[in-house]
């Protein structure tokens, strides 16, 4: 559990920033070359860069060069990994949730049969 | 698209540490008074009230206090916004894919037709 919530808090991390996410929404319509991924942003090419750094090092993207051209893309897996960690904790409040429900109407029945 | 982004960039800069995914998981098991739900962490009190303050002012937990206890539930509902952004990108990422393998068949379809 403490591993797991180590690496899931560094995608959160990667992805706690507001130009990080729009570049993993970007990717998640393909795969783009480094400069025109970067255009829509209002930012200097190596602070662009330190972003995409952040996104490649937990494994959100992957990069590849072709001759003088970086494309990147996303690493669904990795997104997916997130998302897990999320809907397990929801799944829990709700199961949780649930067991609250059938101990209130347990009450009740049993405060209707006395 | 920017002002969602931005507001789910907060929800991620929460969970973008250790402690707050493990207060997240504790409280999935239902609401905890402050006191039990420091005792795990080898922490100074301010500095896990500090966690708790970051968790609570975007919204992913709310809490009540009874007399001189301070009791802390989550809020699922924050939790699913973080999901979708997620499941939205995957989703966006999955169809793109479809549409890549549609192409490659057609291509190859068309080049069998020759």
């Amino acid at each position: 559990m403490a591993k797991y919530s180590i690496q899931v808090s560094e995608l959160f991390h990667a992805l706690a920033d507001p130009t990080r996410c729009a570049i993993v929404g970007a990717l998640a319509g393909g795969a783009r070359p480094v400069s025109a991924l970067a255009a829509p942003f209002d930012m200097a090419l190596p602070s662009f860069l330190k972003h995409l750094g952040v996104l490649e090092r937990c494994g959100l993207i992957r990069s590849r060069k072709d001759g003088r051209t970086r494309t990147c893309e996303l690493v669904p897996e990795r997104l997916c990994e997130a998302e897990q960690w999320i809907a397990q904790q929801r799944a829990m409040w709700e199961a949780r949730a649930d067991r609250m429900v059938d101990f209130v109407e347990r009450l009740h029945r049993e405060e209707q049969g006395k």
